[in-house]
């Protein structure tokens, strides 16, 4: 195939930090060091390309991109080696995530604004050329949130294609859209988004047998691999022989953790490129890639090295 | 000439406005109204180019842009009526000025980056094209901050070359770089920046004879108009001919107050290149020019008639 990987980012940001120590409102901060001022593309399917990239993962990348914001995104990802751009233009401005970062007072302050309104036209415009994209990929990642005024059938109606077409497809989300893409079209690699809500299918994922019971769910209506970060450095891994839980047995720079979540499904996605379908090597792989991430702030896993050598910094306990 | 004003911008800036309720470090806030997030193109002698775009005044603006950010002001001004941008490129970002205003608890906050670092080569670059910009225009501006690594005497040099060809030169400014310019190559009207400082010339500016005394002192220089802001709703307007005292009659929104006196210096840009060298006349028609602005938010004057009428909002005494 022309490349290794579809990425589908509907809702595109433009992640900003800024390093202000002793960050408090009403007052004026210099920042005079351009170290602490930073800007990277985002959005869940960026971020996987921009992770596996370094790797020599090539990827098209689709969506929506608008404004000064979305021409910022543009430009910061053509110059990024193995990433292909493909984005439908609309005219409002993309979405920008501002983070204060506090060293000091350990403070996050943001600021998300809220992203471009999707028009009809603009809609079948994207759904003609994800058709014609699906022709030169053999994996198909669509991740984050979808803009508001998006039918939320959207992500079910494009896994739909996919599978018809025998990609692999993978999707990290939450929400309706997420929860009908599972009961409608299941893609093959699943990661709920857990941290913005604990609600999966009308499931409230508390307990470690709540994990378990919607994983189970989520494998019966068609996945093959499901993977819930638990508490903080805790991952709940169902496929359809079991269930494990992986837990980090290293401390981890806990500002560091920003992103894991993307990580571990770059790890996912760059094994079963690499290697194919041994669904438990594939999530020891992205967990691993998790590990690795936390050595750095920018949206890198490190080297195959350094992810071979994060695999013994967790350990694995089958729980069901 | 081919163009009215040549508008120097050594350090430009994109001005953001968040309008945040109740913003406090610490939190995540989301802005779902497009209309709480604005970027305009910002620095002094832009910000007079964009008040008097509107009015017809045609400029070209130079000064030094870099990076992402120096793109979107490139793209912004590209699509104003009547500018022309002219400038040097750089490779580091632009700096940012983003206010997070907090209409509730009436506070503001205010990162700033940093700008730029000007290699000698893009100076000597910069000051080629500023000498053949000369020929296109009769009056020069030059505003603003410098960047760190530019020598103070710059300014100084710039208006010697622009008073060498007769041009009518403007400056507001506050710095070593303002100092040596009044002293070395005066230009003929000059808006000291009190927003930072207080100190010009080595006097501090307390009492209306500290005023009056650095007033005459830049005549002395040179200058033919002087115009300083007292106080929040006054300024202190200094000729050859004596000194007056504007102050405000109407009550003006303060969170409005913001590039006032960037359109005080419009208004008498505006009014000497359309009615020559009644100084006392020009300093009215910046009064006015500053009162109707404050019926905007964005960088906009108000129109010629709005201008006129905003002349019964301020009282004029002679002190001097």
């Amino acid at each position: 195939m022309e490349y290794n990987l579809l990425s589908v980012t509907l809702n595109p940001s433009l992640d900003r930090e800024f390093v202000i120590e002793n960050f408090e409102s009403g007052n004026l901060f210099r920042i005079n060091n351009p170290s602490n001022s930073n800007m990277e593309p985002g959005g869940k399917g960026i971020n996987v390309s921009l992770m596996t990239s370094d790797l020599g993962v090539t990827s098209i990348n689709m969506g929506f991109l608008g404004g000064f914001i979305g021409n910022v995104i543009q430009t910061k990802m053509s110059n990024i080696k193995n990433i292909t751009t493909n984005f439908i233009y609309c005219t409002e401005e993309t979405r920008e995530n501002i983070e204060i970062i506090d060293p000091v007072q350990n403070k996050i302050s943001e600021i998300n604004s809220m992203g471009p309104f999707i028009h009809d036209e603009d809609l079948k415009h994207f759904l003609k050329r994800y058709k014609s994209a699906l022709n030169l990929v053999d994996h198909v990642l669509i991740s984050g949130s979808i803009p508001p005024d998006i039918p939320i059938s959207f992500y079910s109606e494009l896994f739909s294609y996919a599978k018809k077409q025998g990609k692999t497809t993978y999707m990290e989300a939450v929400g309706p859209h997420f929860d009908e893409a599972i009961r409608e079209n299941c893609p093959m690699i699943v990661r709920p988004d857990l941290r913005k809500s604990s609600r999966i299918l009308g499931n409230n994922l508390e307990t470690p047998e709540d994990y378990i019971k919607t994983g189970k769910e989520i494998i019966k209506a068609g996945a093959r691999l499901v993977v819930m970060s638990y508490h903080v450095v805790g991952d709940i891994v169902v496929t359809e022989d079991g269930a494990w839980l992986f837990t980090a047995t290293e401390d981890i720079d806990r500002s560091h953790l920003f992103g894991t979540g993307d990580a571990f499904m770059s790890g996912i996605v760059y094994y079963i490129i690499n290697n194919g379908f041994d669904y438990l090597e594939a999530a020891k792989y992205g967990m691993a890639a998790a590990m690795s991430s936390t050595n750095y702030i920018a949206k890198i896993l490190g080297t195959e090295e350094e992810i071979e050598r994060s695999k013994t910094k967790f350990s694995i306990e089958r729980i069901g």
